[in-house]
């Protein structure tokens, strides 16, 4: 192999430790891909740790124990995300957003990868010292959010059904209450363990029948749920479900003309 | 600001560029960002591309236009998706993984950020060239391939839902056959827009129902399908359906232990 420059070296152990948020990989990994000595990988990770720190593009952790590793973590500032959301609701702020019955077009949001993308980040940046174990969610909505979420923190996603399906295995059922109608809740049992640590994410919470669900569900699991935090939240919901981190809060919304009026959750506001 | 080095700027460019594949960036962002000049960021952007050809990491693409700019691609060799498909396929061919039915449990694997991304990015190392505009889904198991496929690739996921739902608004629905029963597919009608490009994506090639009501919906929408692809598909299917690329073909199973067997699609082999 010709001789690898050091600028080479540092371009392809960022993009590798960058693709897989919270990977570990140990130091003689990168030894052996590149050539080179523990000393001189050692003097690479330093500079990209003090290039993330600089321009606050993220963490580089070191890890302990038999050769050492490292891994790099998701890390959106406080402002950013601030910055990020408020835009995000600025967006779902025009006209035509609304509607019938009140309700939040959101299809479009969701489906945008970058958006998404940014909206999970921020709920890792928040959730990685909960260090959950998983992300559970439930189908349909959530599961972008939830996805980009676990793949930022580097955990699986686990997706609750509307009905046990056969290609699940066996699966534990609850019923919750969803505004006025009681609902069905189905999770495969071999997807959680007792004790795990879970974070919930989901798109909306209005009448909190759905994240209840979820926790009760975590119970029937004897998994602790370390965090909770939607999308949207309706401002009454979000006032009663004062532990649930909404990334929006629908303050109303205006009929005349289907506009709605969001903010960015009060947890988002930078601290002094 | 205190003097940006090279080594730092080219740490804190890869990360910015990785961690948005298909994002593109104008080099003007580049020197307000890091206080350079236009050439400074160009031999920059040289050096990072030299890094990702050379190692296999995917690729730097330049725009031209105004100004310039630069995108980062995820681009999997051959070899190396083979080497994955395959090492997913040992990890599923072991007992304990076929319910009643013949079904296969994938759960697991689905919810495991590290695989699936993974996969979404073979997928869309395969299908950049087609050009997808969106990537269409049918809920629930296939989102969170055809999100982290959609994420490699910077372009939206489009959920097809089993029902309508009130918060997607006025919806395309279609009737469509999947095994021996008839079910309904319904798709928001602002999502996709006509003489779009359509990528599906899916988690189970089995009757082909779904995929053939997917490509159905798309001509309601006059939406070009141009690729489409499953995590699995059975021998039979994948027979019957040699347009869809599966990443793994489901050979057979073993009744009295309950042991799949898999081997990845054919279009996967490292061509000579």
């Amino acid at each position: 192999m010709d001789h690898i420059r050091r600028t080479e070296r540092l371009a392809a152990m960022t993009r590798v430790l960058v693709s897989e948020p919270g990977r570990s990989f140990s130091l003689a990994q990168f030894c052996e891909a590149y050539g080179a000595a523990k000393s001189t990988i050692s003097e690479d990770l330093d500079i990209i740790r003090g290039a993330m720190d600089r321009f606050g593009l993220g963490r580089l952790e070191t890890l302990t124990g038999v050769g050492g590793g490292v891994r790099y973590r998701v890390a959106v500032d406080h402002a950013e995300g601030y910055r990020h959301v408020r835009a995000l609701c600025e967006r779902l702020s025009g006209p035509g957003r609304v509607l019938p019955g009140g309700l939040l077009y959101l299809a479009d949001v969701i489906a945008d990868p970058e958006i998404i993308g940014r909206m999970g980040a921020i709920l890792a940046s928040e959730f990685v010292d909960a260090a959950p174990d998983f992300v559970l969610t439930m189908e349909t909505q959530g599961i972008p959010l939830a996805m980009m979420a676990a793949h930022s923190l580097h955990v699986p996603v686990v997706i609750a059904r509307r009905s046990g399906k056969a290609y699940e295995g066996p699966a534990v059922h609850i019923s919750y209450l969803a505004g006025s109608q009681f609902k069905t809740m189905s999770l495969s049992r071999r997807l959680v363990r007792p004790g795990q640590r879970a974070l919930l994410v989901d798109d909306v919470l209005r009448s909190g029948g759905t994240a209840t669900g979820m926790m009760d569900l975590m119970r029937e699991f004897s998994a602790e749920v370390v965090g909770a935090a939607m999308l949207v939240g309706t401002e009454e919901a979000c006032g009663r479900f004062s532990h649930v981190k909404a990334l929006m809060v629908l303050e109303g919304v205006d009929p005349s003309n289907g506009a709605a009026s969001l903010r960015p959750g009060d947890w988002l506001l930078v601290p002094e």
